[in-house]
């Protein structure tokens, strides 16, 4: 069986099987079938239980093995103790992936977990199984409709075209709970859990050919051979983008990474280095991880670092110009051609040079969208901020700039800070995602987006 | 009348007239109307309008000097060409203070613009009038129920113990807007407008002794006299907290900032030596002006830098790590008292020095609650951050630990990362609010919190 296929039954797999099924809410295995049915996942589910009766509604069988159909996927959430003998029968089954959501190993300051671990990878790799974990919450794929974790509220988060790689499951939880409140959304989440036989680098190369997948966003604490992530990084470099949240700044939290993960945390700088070489976007929080996937994963390639930022008041434009310029944007005022093009469209009395501060034409909808259209048109412009705030008289503004805004999509990158009180413009952002229209609400966050493009841009010219 | 006193009239007024006020809702005046009836401004509202026929229901008056009770504020929306004649009667009247929002006046590029407000100034200054503005949204009370601005939706904003200065209406509104995904609540949010003569000098020295404000968060471009800042901040040190965010370091936001408030701005490194001294907590961002302003009027202060850091979850935990080391708190390994009882305590095999990762102990409430309280009776330990990402298992999680909170909420600080999908926690979150208990959505928000605290400490030790 091909590398790719091995990954495809973990992510598209025809047939689920969860060892350890359960209809008690007090057993991971009730949550695991929980969030597998709640979740819509559209295909066969087989849960294996011990005492053989109905599960969530569904026929069970004492043993993996008892199941009549093939399985490609096992969700195992059997005690540590009987994992090894779990996987012997999952091999013998012919299943495909593992799932292996139990802790107990590798994670715990105890020899005898190591041990186990490494006879479970031993297993694994002699019949061909890809396991995630242990020690994980699962995977998911939105695509597939696949939630393969102990967490059902995970189904919640967004469909899109991101994949998270993460170490932690706490990590991933917090990211996909805070990515509801913007514009995010994932084709994949994956807990890596102990990486038993599957590791960053491996997804990456799967990854690189899931047409599902736009942008990849990683969380690392740390890893035992950060040569094969940035091997494995560098073919998709100028095709599909990656970003890093390295843990380990400071030295207090990779001695601990380093104690925790039990692999080579260390060498931030190093990290560093190799993640640039590979042409991996590296940020610096969990908040910033999702803000730049997503906007990498909205905005066509930045074609140079001149960026214009048109705004309805100057404060939060002032503020999206600090991001910028410290960024290493320019900030540029236009060619002469374009600024005649705006004074002759906005009278306003305010700033029009760059940035445009619309002053009374805060609510004018055809002046903002001739004005946009004057900086789009101009190919010495190559990114656009444009700042709305919610106030009475601009309550359509959003919608209004839509068409424009989807025409321009694919040539050239508008971000728009929008930002209303609750209950305003939640449609308006439900239909941007859905037209991938890319938003945030606050100018900081905005003009970072477009900072995260240029250095995107910047990092494919890193021989 | 003494100066507090007649700031007193612009936010307690015991009775306010519209001038301008309408029932077109393509007017400003309709809007102001809408805010301050919707917002249940509980006193009389003396609509003025030419027509002098009922708005919102209430009877109007074609003129200020014809309303026949006294009036405290006086807000106006009425075209830049009568404003100066509209001061004039308002001076007549008695009115004590105007939110003047009507545009059209120093912002512009234009010189007329600049007298006509120099006048405004001048008329106001003898009268003893306190003016809001020109140019400005106008101001609110939360406690007064008062919404003197044209945004009704303002009102959303949770009251709470913030006072937000700024220089810009959309950066007002989107702060405003902003917090309501956080923990802030506000006392007041003033719009400062083109500071006819009210500026930030002047209400720092009234917010010294107004009791609803206990943080004061301000929102600078650029002042004419950054000094007078300095001074009136000076005499508030080690009393009320003051964090400011003040635009400016680039310099080409800087250069517009100076064009577009028509003051000095400039020298973003004077003023940060400035705010160093005056005992003011610099950011860098709105959504850090909102944090950190939450954070210092939710905590007591912080005794020391030493910082414990518990956790459900490593990943989250060693994300806060980062924050806090390289923030400056001090995440030493605990004292060997505290760190065995941790171990007599919890036996989960994970890490327990400082972080602890609770690991299997995760949704143990009894385990949390008598680690936090371990850490919160060590005396070497200042602050705690505490967090706790939603599974399945504990969903009970953050009230069963109200009590021991509410408990320790004067004595230490401790801030939590409450992290949860949509729909979850949401009423433990608006319980947390009302009990002042702070919490963030994000490991490193919350982190951060911690450093602001420790930040503010130090800036109290500055000379």
């Amino acid at each position: 069986m091909s590398e790719y296929k091995s990954y495809e039954a973990l992510f598209n797999p025809s047939s689920v099987a969860v060892i350890g099924a359960s209809e008690n809410p007090d057993k991971l295995g009730y949550h695991v079938m929980k969030s597998l049915v709640d979740g819509g996942y559209p295909r066969q589910i087989f849960p294996v239980n011990l005492r053989g009766s109905p599960v969530f509604g569904l026929h069970s069988y004492p043993s993996i093995d008892l199941v009549p159909n093939s399985v490609d996927l096992a969700v195992v959430v059997v005690p540590a103790s009987i994992v090894i003998s779990t996987i012997k029968l999952c091999a013998q089954k012919g299943v495909k992936g593992v799932v292996l959501i139990t802790a107990g190993f590798k994670e715990l300051d105890d020899r005898n977990g190591a041990e186990m671990q490494q006879e479970i990878s031993a297993l694994a790799n002699q019949a061909g199984i890809k396991i995630i974990g242990p020690n994980t919450y699962g995977l998911l794929n939105f695509h597939a409709h696949l939630n393969a974790t102990f967490t059902p509220e995970f189904s919640s988060v967004r469909p899109g075209n991101i994949t998270l790689i993460s170490q932690s499951g706490g990590m991933s939880h917090m990211l996909g709970y805070q990515s509801l409140l913007g514009m995010a959304g994932f084709s994949k989440i994956v807990g890596l859990g102990n990486r038993c036989n599957v590791d960053f680098a491996d997804l990456i190369s799967y990854l690189d050919q899931d047409s599902d997948t736009d942008v990849i966003a990683m969380h690392i604490e740390g890893t035992d051979n950060p040569g094969r992530i940035f091997e494995a990084a560098r073919s998709l470099k100028g095709k599909k983008p990656i970003v890093v949240y390295k843990i380990g700044r400071a030295d207090v939290s990779d001695r601990a990474a380093l104690s925790h993960t039990g692999s080579i945390a260390g060498n931030y700088c190093f990290y560093e280095a190799g993640f640039k070489q590979a042409g991996i976007l590296m940020v610096n929080s969990s908040q910033e991880l999702i803000d730049a996937a997503s906007i990498l994963g909205a905005c066509p390639p930045l074609a140079g670092d001149r960026v214009a930022i048109i705004s309805g008041q100057a404060g939060p434009a002032l503020a999206a110009c600090d991001v910028c310029a410290l960024g290493g944007l320019n900030l540029s005022p236009f060619l002469s051609e374009t600024q005649e093009k705006i004074e002759d469209l906005l009278h306003t009395g305010t700033m029009l040079t760059n940035p445009i501060d619309l002053g009374p034409a805060w609510y004018n909808t055809e002046a903002i969208k001739a004005t946009l259209e004057i900086l789009l048109r101009d190919s010495k412009i190559h990114g656009i901020l444009l700042i709305i705030i919610y106030g009475s008289a601009n309550l359509h503004m959003p919608e209004s700039l839509f068409d424009l805004l989807k025409e321009w999509k694919q040539k050239k990158p508008v971000i728009m800070c929008l930002s209303s009180p609750s209950d305003i413009w939640d449609d308006e952002r439900v239909l941007m995602n859905e037209m991938g229209l890319p938003y945030f609400r606050t100018p900081e966050q905005a003009a970072s987006g477009l900072v995260y493009l240029n250095k995107y841009r910047s990092l494919l010219n890193v021989e």
